[in-house]
């Protein structure tokens, strides 16, 4: 099934449009779990989307927290990529752009042998970064546009308005298939960004530890005819227990799931 | 050893200026090789670096091409990292880029668990992506400048001369451990970059498969006292053997790899 079909149906039989991210740091993952199996990246998340994949729309695992726990933490991203529920749709943030033979090994890697349905780009490189992702007409790509982050002034949100110019590229390339990543504190931005691109899927980091205001971000954000987001949430919702070694920590993440995904209902 | 020290040592004790791309895209591999070898990209690296180390200053290998291969793919990256002998210094091309937590999770695979000893970065989110990796004194980073594909005019030399911006930036934040990544085509481009960089170091793809001319590139890309470049060649070395299967391909490599770096030695 396609990303899109697929993120429409399940957002609305779980009447909701969290993405959770399983950003799982093994340094915060609880000491009982770390401590008492083999692979505890793996066994902490398989509790987080016990507890959380009623709440969810999609589940964003970032390749970072895996990959620097070596061959285990790949094992567990498989395990969890296989784990989550079919009719759930996972987004792989990798952040990654390259050119043409390079991006066809990505693509290999990340759509075919880890089978997900989106991956997050970097479009620094242009249109070449793409082109070998396009033949994947089932999967979907996450645009890096403009990020919360303090830096984003660096290059992104520039006095050129830089991430105007991606947009605008992404209008001309765009068959359908990709959407941009949008940091929640960017109020005025979303809205102009929504008008370039109507019908894109926004991915929406920055609610929570980086601050942004859910309300002014929806007014914003959703589209006419669908809403066409993704909330994000990390260690809002997968370290929301304040005591680090509960064993209730995956009550917690359910939890903040549930809360977040009410406050967004209330907005629309 | 900090980088650009075994940079230094082994470019002097080789007589190189040569970087031996290691895009080891196993479709592409002697078949005698991926058929009688559990591990395929591991072989084929062992005999490529066993006929070219004594020829270059450098190794890169393009994480693509191995986490495309899934666990096997890193094995075969770690033991090729380990294999490599500790004089060359290794740059693994990940061209990542993400903020604060996300990039110290890469650091610590790729600086630590890796064990490498350079990595390509994308700048498009800003300082926040290298300040994690400020505290790696000894390793040092290529930002993608410039590169030397089709699409690069799309945003990285764009009218607004987009690369130039990264390599103002790069001045600013620059401690001695950051160099960039300027694609061979660029001729005019690449001497108004080593102007506002003169100390940094220039790993330039694009000779070869890419149609670089390598006495201009050398012309307007050598340092003032030290060369302070590396010509990096991947398919152009490693798949230097017009037949795919023959079993003398890694004497072919050998030959391309000495040719360059004559090549190189003659226009300095």
């Amino acid at each position: 099934m396609k990303f899109i079909e697929k993120y429409r149906k399940i957002s609305k039989k779980h009447n909701s449009l969290v993405c959770v991210g399983l950003d799982s740091d093994i340094s915060k993952i609880p000491s009982f779990i770390r401590e008492n199996f083999e692979n505890p990246i793996w066994e902490f998340n398989k509790r987080i989307i016990d507890a959380t994949h009623k709440y969810v729309a999609a589940y964003k695992p970032n390749l970072a927290f895996y990959i620097s726990d070596g061959n285990r933490g790949l094992s567990a991203l498989e395990k969890t990529i296989s784990y989550i529920p079919s009719d759930i749709p996972i987004i792989l943030d990798v952040k990654v752009g390259d050119i043409g033979n390079t991006m066809t090994q990505y693509a290999k890697a990340y759509f075919e042998e880890l089978n997900v349905d989106a991956i997050t780009i970097n479009p620094l490189m242009g249109f070449d970064v793409i082109e070998p992702l396009f033949k994947y007409q089932d999967k979907y790509i996450f645009f890096l546009v403009l990020t919360s982050n303090k830096s984003s002034k660096d290059f992104l949100n520039n006095e050129n308005k830089f991430y105007k110019r991606i947009c605008e590229k992404i209008n001309e390339w765009d068959c359908g298939n990709i959407g941009v990543v949008v940091g929640a504190t960017n109020y005025k931005e979303i809205k102009e960004i929504r008008n370039i691109l109507p019908d894109s899927i926004f991915l929406i980091p920055g609610i929570g530890v980086q601050g942004g205001d859910l309300d002014i971000v929806m007014q914003n954000a959703v589209g006419k005819n669908e809403p066409n987001i993704l909330i994000n949430s990390s260690r809002g919702i997968i370290f929301a227990c304040q005591d680090r070694d509960s064993k209730d920590f995956a009550k917690y993440a359910g939890l903040a799931a549930n809360k977040l995904q009410n406050r967004i209902n209330s907005n629309i």
